[in-house]
């Protein structure tokens, strides 16, 4: 298994994947390598979600996990399909002892101070602000991170290209997820690419 | 027991009501119907409340429920008084639990990633986003429904008939709730009864 | 032990104090005293605070708390340094028992209605708005607090002197929290006399 903050410290810029075709799993998986971005979230909100997970893994250099997992059953599927980490918008005990259980990194979702609570009582200090920018954006992350100093974020939800480099000038972000790299049907791995080649160059003042 | 999905379709509006004078129950309730709004939300904020939703459960083709309920305890008053479904402006376990052995339809407010995993671990995917407006609005409501693709969602708090059809053009909106049909102590029913019929009149995409 | 109402009443302002130098402890709540500020709560992110609330603890006048508590073993250690009340960022039910059984005055940081619910499940009535500027400011506590006639809020964060005026003067506003009276590093004790003293002239509406 990873140690997360390896795992979050690979790249700045994690890609959040809605993926409805398998047949760009590989292609996709190997624009975004090829750019530097080399951990993948692939998010379970299409039917075709696991078989991706499943595909994107077999290229070589991508650490592909799964997003937007709501229950130990989708844990359990995503594990099965060869995902590498978890990711969920929020976190309940028994989404938390699952995580636990399947000795995965979880990176789960958190919006309040209550909810950062809570999620260090289960054992987890590297945690999704979500969604960053509709919650209150830098403001808001800043204000919540202040009494929780051994904590680092990956904020997802809302952050572009533009917006990427000021979170991560933050020292509490260890990196950002974004959608920006690569919307969902996007089939131009060339384009692709050079967005990715651009977040990577990016750098987390945050990352271990 | 009215189904959850067709309680929320009944109507585009759900008309949130404060109440302070018992009779105005009726007269109240007769012109939201007449307006075509039969889904009644009696908050329980007043020491009329109780008494209220008794008198308008009386009211030919009006569903009266209770809001604001905070407890097991206001739970029981509530359906003890005619109640046919409850809104709470938040969810804890105790309160589901209440919710599910009272068998009535439950909305249970929520305004995080977290809260909408919580309740869908407790069986509840028909949610109040509360407080829509000041929680960030229609972008929150985006950002945080996009993870859960079989949630239905009533916002409430800060709608107006002004941001009303804004709000139920999203697929994931259900119906929404609001203040501004009747607010506390307007007893002029021909208005009330005509803002009634111009929400009635509005077409929410996510009902069922 | 004080009632936490008598707590909140005794000042309109709780300076939240983030203290590096164990020998400004005394000096610096002096000058807050002094000031008209009684209520002094001192964060536990800095090595010092433990020792900086045992020292400020024996200042006259001062009645000092611990903020930034984040578990049972902070509330341990910040109860055994002389802290007379407990703030925390948010609320776990574990904390919750642990600030119950310490019999200390417990002010527990919400942000979401369903967090409010969860604190009053335990007995706690009496809650920290945090954070209050970034969590959507005064109209977000107003939407939030209006389920909930018996609760009243310290709001927290991002609070100045030109903004606190306002909060007071809202009904379910006990006092509130700010940190621009005296900021981190800052020893200016005369300026922050002054600012102690004009902070303390303040009214707040929803006092006991």
């Amino acid at each position: 298994m990873i140690d997360i903050d390896r795992l979050l410290g690979l790249a700045p810029v994690i890609p959040v994947l809605v993926v409805d075709d398998v047949a760009h799993a590989r292609p996709l998986a190997q624009a975004l390598v090829a750019g530097g971005l080399t951990v993948l979230e692939v998010t379970l909100r299409t039917p075709a979600a696991l078989a991706v997970i499943a595909e994107m893994a077999k290229v070589p250099g991508a650490i592909v996990g799964a997003g937007s997992v709501l229950s130990p059953d989708d844990l359990a599927a995503a594990t099965s399909a060869g995902a590498r980490f978890i990711v969920s918008p929020g976190l309940t005990p028994k989404l938390g002892e699952a995580a636990i259980a399947a000795g995965l990194p979880f990176l789960p979702g958190v919006a309040t101070a209550g909810e950062v609570l809570g999620a260090i009582e289960m054992g987890f200090s590297r945690l999704k602000f979500f969604p960053a920018t509709a919650a209150g954006g830098l403001p808001t992350l800043r204000a919540l991170a202040a009494p929780f100093g051994n904590v680092r974020f990956c904020p997802t939800g809302g952050i572009t290209a533009a917006t990427a480099p000021d979170w991560l000038t933050e020292p509490m972000v260890a990196c950002v997820g974004g959608s920006w790299i690569a919307a969902r049907g996007d089939t131009d791995w060339a384009a692709i690419e050079a967005r990715a080649h651009a977040a990577a160059a990016l750098k987390a003042r945050g990352a271990a």
